[in-house]
């Protein structure tokens, strides 16, 4: 994982050199930052999956990581978020006008990055298709993510919808890419697409449940944070919909609960069966997503495939 | 023209139809209220010259015009445009967030809309890579721009380069993903791209000189609105560097100037040349322009493309 990242930092940097101006350090400031790199792992690993080679894979893995910077970017300007990976967010040095600019840059140097990728053109062609329509997909997570803000009745299928689009789609596009650049067939990119999707909306729930249950020197943020914030998480939603409901909705949006308010609220959520319920949620997406690639011949990337897996519902942060 | 912009306003009707939410109310808000669609008719009309069949065309032409529609919605939003075509920006209906959002989804639609075009493969991915690249240029003169904003000392030929990246880039694109899309050989191509890229120049020069030297009732807007601005266009420029500059200072930046104010400035700028110049400059480039594709074989496409040019600078809004 850190080998892909490695090649892929480099990608980013090659293709934001740029000509020295505020636009182009606007634009390289989150993505130099690193982030786990998930994706292009995703992108070279389902590439090898199919038998194809990393190399072939390097364009499709540093465009997706530029597509999911863009929407980081973006997303910090519409939630007025101050930080991200322990930095100031774009918008928050720079202003709004060039954190929008900068985002539209990065936007448009992945697809710039990919269909300069020298390989066969339908490949290209296809991976592109992939890409532009899993961005379509995000916007539309991104916007009920915003209309969820405002409402208390979201219910699990709008939540799991959601994040399907938010988070779910660009990790199926980008194990839909690989696939495509190794040359797999249709059924191996089907099975790669079907474990990208589960196991993003998988690692997402868990990212939601790390939220609550971890510690705050590990998370790097208080726990809590996204109850304090008013966030329809699926703790939040599975936890209005128990006996946990009261002792929530003394906190939830409570900018200023303090850390003991939180411990009890998460007290009462284990008691009343809301954290089982959801770590059993995000278990049974990686479930599907192994279940899925398990039907791959097996090969050393497919095996990091599972393992990826597994590292996402087992990690501490 | 006309035929053109019909076919064109249909497809992104049909590619943003989406889900009835907010987003896409907001995403196809300013692509419907039509404009020139000058650079799809480019697209098509260079598809043409080069033998193409103008069907061939559409979906890069729908993509060009999905793009323009994309940075003229981040681009109202950078510099605090209220109107645009005579109705309310979309971040000013539906506010900021959205509006980046909206952006983007017109952006991936773009991509999307032209990568399933489903022709030569080698002719989808050349004109999405040329969009892409243009894409990246027109960032750049978005910032520039905006770094001019505080500047008093921008020089003509800074302001060239601004407006080559900001306006030439995508004719030039358009032209050149017309004679991609319609199998037109190197020479053809790059004959195309010096026609737009020339064009464009000329189109946006006149449009600043348009600003200052039309009448109100033609505009849709108040004559000399870019100087109370203080935006830095090529007349301003020339001005400054001319025994009008006296005349300037007074009312650069002045919200409040009075029209007999503005009025004065244009006496003294047709007086001490910077009209005659500002205009000769357009003209210059639009015989440029002419010069590229003159060196096409003769066809209606080609004297359609010769008539756009005429009309940049001919035109009366």
């Amino acid at each position: 994982m850190k080998k892909v990242a490695a090649l892929v930092g480099e990608a980013i940097k090659k293709s934001l050199a740029g000509d020295g101006s505020q636009l182009y350090k606007a634009a390289i400031h989150l993505p130099i930052q690193g982030g786990k790199r998930m994706r292009p792992f995703l992108v070279v690993k389902s590439c090898e999956a199919v038998g194809g080679e990393a190399k072939d894979a390097l364009p499709a893995a540093t465009a997706v990581e530029l597509v999911h910077n863009f929407t980081l970017i973006h997303d910090d300007i519409m939630d007025r978020d101050l930080l991200r990976r322990g930095v100031p967010t774009v918008h928050t040095v720079w202003g709004v006008p060039m954190g929008i600019l900068s985002g539209d840059l990065l936007f448009a140097e992945a697809f710039n990055v990919l269909l300069s990728g020298g390989v066969d053109c339908e490949r290209l062609r296809r991976s592109a298709e992939i890409l532009a329509k899993a961005t379509v997909v995000l916007s539309e997570g991104q916007n009920m993510d915003m209309a969820f803000e405002s409402r208390i009745d979201v219910s699990e299928a709008e939540y799991l919808d959601m994040i399907y689009r938010k988070t779910g789609a660009l990790f199926q596009a980008s194990a839909e890419m690989g696939g495509v650049m190794g040359g797999g067939d249709e059924r191996s990119i089907r099975l790669l697409g079907e474990y990208g999707r589960n196991m993003g909306i998988g690692f997402q729930i868990f990212d939601d449940y790390l939220g609550m249950t971890s510690k705050e020197e590990v998370l790097g943020k208080s726990v809590g944070n996204d109850i304090r914030e008013g966030k329809k998480t699926l703790i939040v939603i599975m936890a209005l919909a128990s006996l946990a409901r009261g002792q929530l909705l003394k906190v939830l949006g409570k900018k200023t609960a303090s850390d003991s308010e939180i411990a009890k609220l998460l007290e009462s959520m284990g008691r009343h069966g809301v954290l089982e319920y959801v770590y059993g949620k995000a278990e049974a997406y990686i479930s599907k997503a192994t279940v899925a690639i398990s039907k791959l011949p097996s090969s050393p990337a497919r095996d990091a495939l599972m393992d990826l897996a597994k590292y996402a519902i087992s990690r501490k942060k």
